[in-house]
């Protein structure tokens, strides 16, 4: 079924992904004279920085969800189509969604990206990421059912293994991760539990490079580190993980070889660029990078069509700084409003320079009324850092739900903490106790892909 | 590994099941001279009367469940106990989890009810019933794909299909439903969708007997029944349905015979107790009725065991009218309260007159600003009854959850009725605009039962 075209039919966009590129380039044409389509896999636009916040129980996936139609109900121009592109054909100038085909005149690819596993993906089954709801509802599972299990353990080697938990990648998401965790353990579950004591609880960071946090002020780093070996969190940096099996985690640090026994393995390392990278290397002769990140022409177009876009963390933008722009939220935004800009002047014979990024700074969680702010002209820490986390969440939760009280809302149940959204639930939401030498307690029965190790 | 009892250990209680009866008789022991043991297959208490809010997006799970560990954090002799009940020994005084086994010297079973498809187990699959959080998130996610299909759909009968809602049941899980998909449809999705008028949406409401909301006063059935249609729900009561199939209801009204084709159908009607029901008459050899209920002594108690007692949705207790007392949570709540205080009684020698149910009236919503509201002395209907609605499930929320500024944050969501909780999300989160001729297109592609029909 194609979409028919009519004749002096207004210019049409396709936007692919609802995340902050698409989003934001859809904001950016909502009153232009084109047709946009967004299309995406979900119905809602996920405000992902926050998503470590529903895999700790502190929020509901809906206090950080924006229904893509009701963002969008008053743009006329523009269409929400869930669905999932399977193929491009840049000739024809079509995307492919199963049996639908989507006409474009410009197209506007902002896929992002998933954790990379360094080709092996064996480990994904023990060690998962947090990249969608689901993600961050299994991971709840994972942490919630494990204080569950070792208040039933008896066994102390098999409980020391059930209290500790792993953080692979020393980013923003596995230091809020760590952070968020050891709050649990230290201060929100002190009192809930009768069998085991929480504050046994371990908290491991482990960390490629040599500090955590790489894309803020080495000084910040330290002060980070620093905050979280207060929290009670074990960081190492400099290791490289060279096993994940039988709840073991096996790291080089140097020379030496280390093993921790925990039940809780959590994932979040290495950057790989989404399928449409691979199908724009098929289809448009585009070169990818090792992380699988389409290379992109100085005004965030692919080389030889200059009517298809790539944004966001698909995109390897390196003409600014000769490195990749990193995959943050802030790059993505400030693309999809250079990319609508650009639509609308061409549309009128105009141009736009090259793209360029200003970096708006960068910041991390660590705990409550604890946060590293690196604004390049000033650097914030501790407790101003953490009101100016907030802020800065707030004004950019603002910017796509006008619906202030909604977000009052969530920064009361952020601020309180209440945690009450540590449900466990899913498609195995009940765990039995198991004995600690089974491969996996965890693994849902009916996964499709077989235990590999 | 059985729980070892010390000599002149204080009186071990356990209560199986967090519902409302479970919950209130550990709540009226919290401060007894004994020990309790809370056992629930999951970890949260959920608020069940407003579930249907989490499965037409209005809240997310977390806003209506409340961890039980956190409710009886404070309780020191309270113990809770993550597990599933497999059997019981009346004898021993034990019941058995797995390989774990728990001794009591009182025993209080509160597992509740589930929807009784009267035989045809088979239907579930087609229509879900509402009972879980998982329950309600599928149940999510089939309303909302189903404007989501029908916005890709060119065949007017398909589509016709797509927007065409069943309930079946007629009690305050169904009329609440129809209400509320009624205003999903014809107020707030109006401006979200290009293809479809989500106006032409059809919500048909099937009921046996010969008024919906059987258990209030019959002239508020018939205000609701005006409400509900006025709304734009359509109202078969005194039908039978005989058969669902290839997304076809077929019901008989009289001797009529009728077909709906609906590609999204839901079930609410019937009571089937929960499988501990069948448990205890192995074992307790007690008289379970045509629904898997226990029928119990006027004290709560099963005949035979004084030291096992029956509330809630599993118990049938006549003795009052001559009718079992209705499956709601002020009768679970009433029995749990009762039961707490006569083990306490008992400690001392005393015990306590039979089990009187004190009726506070029956309610239903029905829409924004539109509810139902039957207090034996009073009736009312329209705004006033939907603002004591909120008030009375303001206060039960409050009971639970003292933190008051989280229960506003749910009145207001619910208020505000922002829907934002309409995410389509489980395991299979996207669904594919599917050819109608299909016999499930919603149906998840791991599902451990077959088709049967």
């Amino acid at each position: 079924m194609a979409v028919s075209r009519e004749k002096n039919a207004p210019h049409q966009v396709v936007i692919v992904g609802g995340g902050f590129g698409g989003l934001y380039t859809a904001k950016a044409l909502a009153k232009a004279n084109v047709n946009v389509t967004l299309i995406d896999k979900r119905n809602f636009h996920l405000f992902q920085p926050l998503l470590y916040q529903v895999a700790t129980g502190t929020l509901s996936p809906a206090d950080i969800s924006a229904p893509l139609r009701s963002v969008f109900s008053k743009s006329k121009n523009t269409k929400v189509l869930l669905g999932e592109v399977k193929d491009i054909d840049p000739k024809k100038q079509q995307v492919i969604l199963g049996d639908q085909v989507v006409s474009y005149d410009t197209l506007i690819v902002a896929t992002g990206a998933n954790h990379s596993y360094f080709g092996k993906d064996n480990w994904k089954e023990f060690a998962p990421g947090l990249k969608t709801v689901e993600d961050a509802i299994e991971m709840r599972r994972r942490i919630f059912s494990a204080f569950e299990a070792a208040e039933n353990e008896t066994d102390p080697e098999k409980r020391r293994a059930l209290l500790t938990f792993v953080l692979v990648g020393g980013g923003p998401t596995g230091v809020e991760l760590a952070g968020a965790i050891a709050e649990l353990a230290y201060k929100t579950l002190q009192d809930d539990f009768r069998n085991i004591n929480t504050s046994e609880t371990k908290v491991v960071l482990l960390q490629g490079g040599d500090r955590i946090l790489p894309h803020i002020a080495p000084e910040l780093s330290a002060v980070a580190e620093v905050s979280l070996q207060k929290l009670g969190v074990i960081i190492h940096t400099k290791t490289r993980v060279t096993n994940i099996e039988n709840d073991i985690v096996t790291f080089k640090q140097g020379n030496e070889v280390q093993e921790i026994a925990s039940k809780t393995i959590l994932w979040s390392a290495g950057v790989q660029g989404s399928p449409m990278g691979k199908i724009l290397e098929a289809r448009a002769n585009v070169e990818c990078d090792h992380a699988g990140r389409v290379i992109v022409e100085p005004n965030l177009t692919i080389k030889g069509y200059k009517n298809i876009f790539v944004i966001g963390d698909l995109a390897n933008f390196s003409h600014q700084t000769g490195k990749p722009l990193p995959g943050v939220a802030p790059v993505a935004k400030q693309q999809g409003e250079y990319v609508g800009g650009l639509i609308q002047l061409r549309l009128h014979g105009h141009t736009l320079p090259e793209f360029h990024y200003t970096d708006v700074g960068s910041l991390a969680m660590i705990g409550q009324n604890l946060a590293v702010v690196d604004l390049g002209f000033i650097k914030l820490t501790g407790f101003i850092a953490w009101v100016f986390w907030l802020l800065i969440h707030i004004y950019f939760l603002i910017e796509f739900d006008t619906k202030l009280l909604v977000v009052f809302q969530w920064a009361w149940n952020y601020i309180s903490r209440n945690r009450r959204s540590r449900l466990i639930t899913g498609r195995e939401a009940f765990v039995e106790p198991q004995p600690i030498n089974n491969n996996n307690p965890y693994q849902a029965t009916e996964t499709k892909q077989p235990v590999k190790v």
